[in-house]
């Protein structure tokens, strides 16, 4: 891996030999003006090399576009606007400091294999004159006098051809129950089939939904697939999409969508392991209160107004065909419960799939989605909350906020001198808009370079063109027109950055409420999970500045992924897992922050950068000093 | 009641005003010739009448036919034939001598209500923001902590309805489970619908099908209808109807036939007491092991041939809709266990039915069907076994054999003198063939008057027509074809005899066997209870006389008429009589007497009338020195 040398800050980072020297100088924190992305329009990232050998584009006034050229031997390469005035912004390390992984995404879990559903290889032995008791009845003395077995009405058509098929060698799959000791013959299948035992694990996402096939024995992933939630079409949030469900066909409509969605990723998962559907043992599904409802066709009507009500919290066992599933008609669907309206079984799912309540550190779990959920608590108590937050930092109610896909900046550097940005956008091509972690970046640089206020208002005299007064109000210019896919100047305006304010203030005032609630403070926490997608982005320092995180030892947070499909996914390995989901939900306290005075007297404190009270955010305030 | 005396015997008998003179000597004992059996063409039942006045026929030769002749006022007639000669034959009770009512048919039960779905009135809080509990959760908080709510996918979709439709009170169906505080949630319905709780009960017997409509609150039995099983289109037996379910379609055909035959029993219930299907709570059903697969459509080839293995003996819960019956999607059926392939459900039930798991004395409980099944023990132990008796006494395998239908002679008394029949038919209509009662009857008057020998043979020289030998060999003519409906001779002949004796042999030989096993003998039977619809009809001194049940005091008998729709109904109103089932299932020592040496040597005994041994006749073998 070349080395490359950046002058005059004289920093030296390893660079792998196919990433270019403008995400290179991102990564050293070292700023290139650059504000087409990387797309290689602007021509304002020029380098100059000065030792060693690059490929990529020359410009033809001299030097090398940073954004296309890349590192061939060691580099030695200087950065022509780069001054001595950078350095005190240097000393911040202006790179991504991502938490460790608890439980990264895809990786094998240590769960024991218990599942709901565990296939048991049976020999009997033949009916003769002296021993003929029922087919049922040889199975059932097999497993054991102490079970306690009930049986589908199905397996009573199978059976007496699979004892007969297997030559007296079943494979019998049993069902867990609630109480030890009786369990339900669902499938019995002729000799051996103990090796076909897997489940296929769902998390559905108001926006995206992911599957993972695992293997039941091994608690191997061998398949992972993903796709938008096609509700989408229906309302980008869950209200608009509740009201959809209101008239009409609606509901039907949304559950049928969503099944097609899970019906088509199982058929990925598959076809890219080469299993059928007959090897499928059980489904597990994680989903939020809403998305659960859909899956079930269960009305969201009462859900959808105060005093917010919904059907279930905890939902029975389903056959996965009855909801339309294209799976084995034995195959049972288990969803994982919810706690209240607003904290749905996903992040049930991801408290069991983490371990929170097997652990003794008091945690901070937080899913920052649409919604923004959170816990509190350890192995012996939990405390949780919707925090109402909104789809800000999703890039919704942002001019120019979008998904993270193809052409969304996703960092932006600003310059503190001249308050030029230097931006990444995602796939390298032209900004189309800003997607989360781009917003977050742009806001805490804004804010740390002293552009944006504590009140989040543009300083008005500074010396750059891309301070402005737009239609829309004060703005910064984050993209010029001529560098975006979109045609129009890319900007990020005071409109913006007080719904982002807002934002991050409720997410921040949910948890000091749930601290308070239990008398306990900031500096408690001795650990803080973040889950979900953005968590995995999340530029920990940029989202500490804003006051979006708490400003507690960096090494206390956690990155957990996909919790909620962490969760599933233990579910299905682990019946005991499942049940634990259970205990979970039952545990936890919900507090209704919309109703709770405290939060909206700690939410209004919020509503600076990055807090009212700075000595909550004392590496912020030293940082602030240092300008 | 007129007082109709009989002379010369001298005996008075009250009458009916609209029962014939025929009947009334036959329920005097006396004796008439008259082999029409009601009809009123062979006009040989003539009688005078000395006092009172009479309506009917009077014979243009002088004196009245008694079949067709009813008194007015009390009445002294004269019976022409009459002599002191049969003096001695009146000595013996010729009237039917019924056995007491142990559980009569119809009659209501003195079980205490416990279905095993139970409605509950329940009414709930209205959700407010300070009690926003799920609706699933406010009927299981409501319920109870220590109770564990299972609940149907369905009931989700209806309860948020139901929950407001009610006004927050509404009526909840709870399925009792196999653990004590586990229920399952069913159904859900507005308001208070908790007088709607209504079983209906199923017997399926392989001839005949019969159902009551009962009220599960008040045990009351409401409606009751037979039916015919239309299986028997496809097979008299068990046997060619498991032949006909080997071939293409067969099992599918045979299921759907009873499933419609119960739909049609359903309808005439629903219509006869003005209920919806609404109303009905659950389901039982008891038969045979057979009848039972059938039911389920579940493979009998295995059960067909040896080892005679079933599927199952204990029977999964299943959803009355599943199968097709046009019942609510929530209404469970629930089928009564079988202990092995010839002892069903219908034996079970009727054991749990009249009792006899609760009862300390020591119990023959006879099924004397097709197929013929014994139960002997009491509360503590209980053995079972079937006999194979065949079809004889249901008509099967006779010449003139037939089913207990019109036109069936049903009561026949033979003259010990002159051997002139004096029969009965059912319906008073012109006789086509002898049904099971009438068979015994033939076969006890032809023993006692000595026209049959203890070896089954007719006496060859006896001075009467009626005994001659025929195209099948020796034979007595019950009805002349001039009489009949079939235009000629209704006979009864020595290979009927044969067959009958075999039948009743196999029978005797099963209660000595199971008896013997058990290190018992005939006399400490405390009771002998006799099943089914043949036992209702049965006369116990005739079933005595050729062996067919001991010969032990009368008072030991007990009819208690289809005691497998009765423990269908005890099952239907409690469920811990349905567990009981189970229990009393698994407690039966089945003894297989196809295999059993003992049998075997019992049932040569047994093919004499009444048996080899007489001393195990002791009130025959007296009654026989009186002949």
């Amino acid at each position: 891996m070349p080395k490359v040398t950046f002058l005059p800050a004289n920093i030296t980072v390893d660079v792998a030999s196919d990433e270019n020297l403008l995400k290179a100088a991102m990564g050293a924190g070292i700023h290139i003006n650059a504000s087409c992305g990387g797309a290689g329009v602007c021509n304002k990232c020029r380098i100059f090399v000065e030792e060693g050998q690059v490929k990529g584009e020359e410009l033809p006034e001299g030097g090398w576009k940073a954004c296309a050229t890349t590192p061939v031997t060691d580099v030695v390469v200087r950065v022509p606007v780069e001054s001595q005035m950078d350095r005190k912004a240097l000393a911040r390390p202006l790179a991504r400091k991502a938490a460790a992984w608890i439980q990264a995404h895809g990786e094998e879990l240590s769960v024991k294999s218990e599942p709901a559903v565990a296939k048991r290889l049976i020999s009997v032995p033949e009916p003769s004159v002296t021993d003929h008791i029922s087919d049922l009845g040889r199975i059932s003395r097999e497993l054991g006098q102490n079970l306690n077995l009930d049986v589908d009405g199905d397996v009573l058509h199978h059976l007496p051809y699979a004892l007969r098929d297997g030559n007296w060698t079943v494979t019998a799959s049993l069902l867990e129950s609630q109480v030890p000791d009786y369990k339900r013959l669902i499938r019995v299948e002729p000799g051996d089939k103990t090796k076909a035992q897997h489940g296929v694990c769902i998390d559905i996402g108001t926006t995206t939904v992911s599957a993972r096939l695992v293997s039941l024995l091994d608690q191997k992933v061998l398949a992972e697939s993903s796709d938008y939630n096609p509700q989408v079409s229906y309302g980008e949030d869950v209200i608009s999409r509740m009201e959809f469900a209101r008239k009409g066909d609606g509901l039907k409509i949304l559950q049928e969508k969503i099944v097609g969605c899970l019906n088509k990723l199982i058929s990925e998962l598959l076809s890219e392991t080469g299993l059928e559907r007959e090897d499928i043992s059980l489904v597990t599904v994680a989903a939020n209160s809403v998305m659960t409802h859909f899956l079930l066709g269960l009305e969201t009507k009462f859900l959808r107004s105060a005093p917010y009500t919904p059907v279930a919290n905890k939902f029975p066992q389903v056959l996965a065909r009855d909801i339309g599933l294209e799976l084995p008609s034995h195959v049972r669907m288990f969803l994982a419960p919810c706690v209240a309206s607003y904290v749905g079984g996903d992040i049930v799912a991801g408290v069991v799939g983490v371990g929170i309540n097997h652990q003794p550190e008091l945690t901070l779990f937080i899913d920052i989605g649409t919604n923004g959920e959170i816990v509190l608590g350890n192995q012996d108590w939990m405390a949780c909350a919707a925090c109402s937050a909104g789809p800000a930092f999703e890039g919704g109610g942002i001019k120019y906020g979008m998904r993270a896909t193809v052409g969304a900046v996703e960092v932006v550097h600003i310059h503190p001198e001249t308050f030029e940005p230097m931006i990444l956008t995602i796939g390298g091509k032209k900004a189309k808009g800003i997607c989360g972690s781009g917003i977050i970046s742009l806001l805490a640089g804004l804010f740390m370079t002293g552009a944006l206020d504590r009140q989040g208002k543009f300083r008005r005299d500074l010396p750059t063109k891309r301070i402005r007064e737009g239609r829309d109000g004060w703005e910064y210019v984050v993209v010029e027109k001529e560098a975006t896919a979109i045609k129009e100047d890319i900007v990020f305006t005071e409109a913006d950055v007080e719904n982002l304010i807002r934002a991050k203030g409720a997410m921040f005032a949910g948890y000091l409420t749930l601290l308070e609630s239990v008398g306990m403070s900031i500096d408690d926490l001795e650990r803080v999970i973040l889950a979900g997608n953005f968590g995995s982005y999340l530029d920990l320092e940029q989202a500490i500045t804003i006051g979006l995180l708490p400003d507690i030892p960096r090494d206390r947070f956690f990155f957990a992924g996909n919790s909620s499909l962490t969760g599933a996914q233990v579910a299905a390995i682990s019946w005991p897992k499942f049940k634990e989901m259970e205990k979970v939900a039952q545990m936890m306290t919900h507090f209704d922050l919309a109703d709770n005075p405290r939060f909206m007297d700690n939410y209004v404190s919020c509503l600076f950068l990055p807090h009212t009270d700075l000595s909550l955010f004392p590496s912020v305030k030293e940082a602030l000093k240092e300008e």
